[in-house]
């Protein structure tokens, strides 16, 4: 598919911003010095600025000159979901200890998730995630076989399982994450670092293939001093981030 | 600005998942179905189910049917900016106990967020909001002075201040959002039910004018078995919500 003209000029601007070479409260180039750095008519350069706009990186037009807005850029798929890509995107150094990698039969509650039978064949994987080198995340993961069977094979201290299983063809295409906040367990109060009760950011993620189908659970418990989530909406944009009840998250199991 | 035709088409197809019109699992009609009940060539047709196939809203394509998806659909900006709206889109009861309205000298982490000088005049609301009658969220808005004044004539109890502000014409444009997890302190506890020290999920938020002036700073408190927050995001779809490092927390104040 041919990405249009005015979505890819978007992006380069958007990395521009993210980039810091168009840092906060700076003044956007002129539509007319944005049409000839780029050799494009004033059409895409319009839409390009309008979409910037509407995602709240650049303040409003009516004949004034835009300024470039403090505010959080959207991140990709795989910065999202790899907490290695994410920690190299904000230039800290990402870490892991394994905790436990087994094959073992999945309990009802994982087994839901997965769309797969109580007692089927599942493997998880628990890991500490640190942030230059402070521990900042537990995580449990739970891989349906075909796709957890591929661990076997790689050192789960070394890096990245998201890319692992991505380099070895695994269909890893979508995420539904529900994020809310639990109390430190005994173990997690004894890896974190943190006093057992204290509160701690849950992210639950199901990862599934195109087709629909899950091939990955899993709890990532956060130190909220250390990490959190943001996200920007506004008027003329829906928000992808959905503010869920007791009710609906009864209906989603 | 003309919406094009396959976006209105994308955003009809939506409304009829998020309805309940086209139930998950059910098999999305044909190209040939829709070109006929819409009167629109196939390119339209194709380009909306597209859009819905990479906002994983209904599965993969390769001449298989496409089915509708179990997914957290997107909020609209005002559904997720206002208790009361989201409430009401789940056809549970909103409500609110005003526990404070006061006009008062801006404290310096306030000023910070609204971009004024510490010790100009805001107006502070506190209410703790409920979802059929449980004592679900407690609020606490920080309102420049000239938006803030006109909640004086408002019965804060009575519902939606994002409606009343609204209606009054302002500005209410864009929304950036923090989500952490804090310890209830012994108010939260109070007004929750909740042991003190229990974990709450939090968000904090500032609202802007179209031209990217701070309006408004709240932080709002959940009870994590009542709310959370959902996303979903796909390979070719960035996701709007952002991990966000204490670095990157630290850098925007």
């Amino acid at each position: 598919m041919t990405t249009p003209l005015h979505q890819r000029l978007s992006e380069e601007l958007r990395d521009r911003i993210r980039n810091g070479d168009w840092p906060e409260g700076s003044a956007v180039p002129s539509e007319a010095a944005l049409c000839q750095e780029f050799g494009l008519s004033r059409g895409p350069v319009r839409q390009a600025l309008a979409t910037l706009r509407a995602e709240a990186l650049i303040t409003g037009g009516r004949g004034r000159q835009p300024i470039v807005r403090a505010s959080t850029p959207s991140q990709s798929f795989s910065t999202f979901m790899s907490f290695t890509e994410w920690a190299l995107s904000m230039k800290m150094q990402p870490g892991q200890r394994t905790l436990e990698v087994s094959r073992r039969p999945a309990p009802a509650e994982i087994a839901i998730k997965l769309e797969i039978a109580e007692g089927e064949s599942i493997v998880a994987v628990s890991r500490l995630r640190l942030l230059d080198e402070e521990p900042t995340m537990l995580e449990m993961s739970y891989f349906v076989l075909e796709v957890g069977r591929l661990l076997f094979d790689f050192d789960t201290d070394s890096g990245s399982i998201f890319h692992h299983l991505r380099g070895a063809g695994v269909d890893l295409y979508s995420g539904h994450h529900v994020i809310d906040a639990v109390a430190a367990t005994a173990q997690d109060a004894q890896h974190l670092s943190i006093p057992a009760g204290a509160p701690l950011l849950r992210e639950r993620r199901i990862t599934s293939s195109s087709t629909g189908q899950p091939l990955e659970y899993a709890e990532d418990r956060y130190r909220p001093e250390l990490a959190s989530f943001a996200v920007d909406n506004t008027l003329p944009q829906r928000t992808a981030l959905h503010r869920v009840s007791l009710d609906a998250r009864a209906a989603n199991g």
